[in-house]
């Protein structure tokens, strides 16, 4: 096989002359050519090296150019690449395993997809059959994938290209204590007003005709929101009291992230269905997948499970889970992600306390999420939310990549989270880079 | 990496155990080994050799084992596994360039996916992007996937799990000349009749709220339903005459299988939008796409394009389409495929004349699909629409399978789509398998 495009300039004019690009005006980008990538670094077409401090979308969590995957992938390819969901095969059987064993102990099977937006298609579908109920509850400040079902659990602006929306989906507000409508006086206040309200929303709209509540265990990309002290414990309270499944949405929080194999492993909390992806591949092949109870499992026993994709457990994307799972065990990146997000958690505290342009930094592991404001005190967002006119965020984000820190900015959020394989001394360059361009923002505000 | 699973058995139970497998009861499902496959035939655990006559799920256009793309999926690994679709690397622009290169000439531009559910999803949001409409016609007797929208799109049972229904999405009935309401005294009369139900549907509905006429252009797993003569053209005026965009999923009908490129081919018509997937790497790594004429492309130029996923355009995918691509080339497998067609057809037809049990044969290309009947003359179907309580078509099917047939069946109809590069004296033996079965079946109606 031979390419033709050789160049840089070849390459981004031929992209953007024949690729269409996700989320943006076709006129307005101009995208970089990614030419080498390792560890967590990539070097673009002029030879000039990254900082990757997103791991791109938040899925590289073993880094670049990893050899064991790359193994993986290149022994299953000529070993099988293909074969349908309806066949059992080795990779197939044991990454389910693999993945049903980690995960918190009241799980039983999975559903394997090619991403997150799919695996939670498939999980509103599998709660609706499970109970009988068409209503289903997500957050505001939540994106759980771009296809119609997931953008209706969407709460930000990405869900209005999926409306009119699909009936019975209700929103709720977030545990976003930074922006509580009051200032409560102890988090476990702030945890009762949202349950509070929660369940009481779902009285409203019929306690006997929800089906699940969906949440991000962790926001992520909406901005990185923590949940406060016994919160996750009340939304499973709140299902066990009305018959609703509890349904996390693991895809970025999943896979060592946040120091454990799922985010909700930090707070002992047992969903009736995680969603997942990204970190469980890390993106060198698509896989993502749908974790149900033993309950919900036995369930489709014996009755009929209407879901279904071709490329469900994909082969190569199986043995690439097993490798990436393996990879995640041998390196210890769970116990070095705790390590390094005490590291990331002080450097995140330091940049809020030097910052007039900082309202809130928000971590866990190495997930954490920089909040700019153009006043410290009021908190007033340094952009309208869903409204960035003059492209505030846009600039601040260009002055980073500028600088070699690549990430990608939400809202009013800088998101920072690493390959977990990052160094010490690694995180603290980048973040030097960082406070450098928030020295430049507070001079903005 | 060292799998645990050695046996077959080892492999089947764990899957069992762990895996929830697709469109099924759990309870009753004894899924194969695929233990190896090469070229057109697979084995199972046992050893067992099957010839592989629904290329999978109508994916595997070339075959099993095609070293070429093997090749290059494993250099791609190595290169570049992952960069976020905001990159433009090498095979991301050359497999895009390729794909519209191939496609009809007003095609301008292409947005990768992971299948064909997520192009078709993608394919609903740009078409109310442009048209600023909301309703989307689809066909009853249809698959266009099993995530919402797709599902939504769907006319056939697999959609009844995602209703209540995304406002707006209409049915309205495929040009199904078998089953047609009364005998027309040509082909020309039955395209008049579906076009002009479709127009005044079109004219109840609200002309001016129609986005998008969604159809197979060749209704797949729900019948190989073939457009009679000047459908697809009509489609095209009453699309034209009242601004909707014509969106042809040619999911299965797409690279190669019925001859062409593009199914749409066959009839000189021009969509405005065309998803596709499958064929386009045959299932060695999952890509889709949506492909978009040059003045839908010119649009998102100043428009937010408001689609994205994490593993649109991957690398690998990219990579296993530019080489898949090749092969249908150097191996000249659009013409050969014409030529093994026409063979095909003459064998159905044989069938056909032969067996009480076959109501019709249907086939274009190598994509044919065999119509069980209890009686020729009054076309009753062998199992009830949506029914089938003695599983009957389970029964036959597993009859070919059991003979080294396989393939799988919708409703009473049995597929047959060999990979392409399947020869004449295989397609004859294969043939002969599924003289014997329906031999049987004749004994059954």
């Amino acid at each position: 096989m031979e390419l033709e495009l050789k160049t840089s300039n070849e390459i981004i004019e031929t992209s953007k002359k024949y690729n269409l690009h996700s989320w943006s005006n076709q006129g307005a980008i101009n995208p970089k050519v990614m030419a080498k990538a390792d560890g967590i670094y990539f070097w673009d077409g002029d030879g000039k090296r990254y900082y990757d401090m997103s791991s791109q979308l938040v899925n590289l969590n073993i880094g670049y150019n990893n050899k064991k995957v790359i193994k993986a992938i290149q022994n299953q390819a000529e070993k099988l690449a293909f074969a349908s969901p309806a066949y059992a095969i080795d990779v197939r059987s044991q990454l389910a395993k693999m993945v049903v064993e980690l995960a918190p102990d009241n799980m039983g099977k999975v559903f394997f997809t090619l991403g997150g937006a799919d695996a939670n298609e498939n999980a509103i579908k599998i709660a609706k059959m499970i109970t009988g109920r068409h209503k289903i509850f997500s957050r505001y400040r939540s994106y759980h994938g771009a296809t119609y079902g997931a953008a209706n659990l969407t709460g930000e602006p990405r869900r209005y290209a999926c409306e009119p929306g699909i009936p019975g989906f209700v929103k709720f507000f977030d545990p976003y204590t930074y922006r509580a409508p009051f200032e409560f006086h102890s988090e476990e206040e702030g945890t009762q007003y949202y349950l509070s309200q929660l369940r009481e929303q779902i009285i409203y709209e019929g306690r006997d005709s929800v089906a699940a509540i969906f949440l991000e265990t962790i926001t992520g990309s909406n901005g990185i929101i923590i949940p406060p002290k016994g919160y996750l414990q009340g939304v499973r309270d709140i299902c066990d009291e009305f018959g609703i499944l509890m349904v996390c949405d693991e895809v970025m929080t999943g896979w060592g992230r946040t120091g454990e194999w799922f985010g909700v492993n930090n707070y002992n909390v047992k969903p009736d269905i995680i969603t997942f992806a990204k970190g469980v591949t890390c993106g060198y092949a698509p896989i993502g997948g749908v974790l149900v109870s033993k309950e919900i499992g036995a369930f489709f026993d014996n009755n009929f499970l209407s879901c279904g994709l071709t490329y469900s457990a994909h082969p190569i994307g199986c043995a690439a889970g097993i490798a990436t799972i393996e990879v995640y065990k041998e390196e210890g990146l769970l116990e070095k992600t705790k390590e390094s997000g005490i590291l990331l958690g002080q450097l995140l505290e330091d940049i809020k306390e030097k910052h007039p342009c900082v309202g809130d930094v928000r971590y866990i592991g190495l997930f954490g999420g920089i909040e700019l404001v153009k006043d410290k005190a009021t908190k007033e967002p340094i952009v309208e939310y869903g409204k960035d006119p003059e492209k505030v965020m846009k600039t601040i984000l260009g002055m980073l990549i500028e600088k070699g820190f690549s990430t990608y900015t939400h809202e009013n959020v800088i998101i920072v989270a690493p390959p977990l394989i990052i160094t010490d001394e690694e995180l603290k360059e980048a973040m030097t880079i960082m406070d450098e361009v928030l020295v430049e923002v507070d001079k903005m505000i």
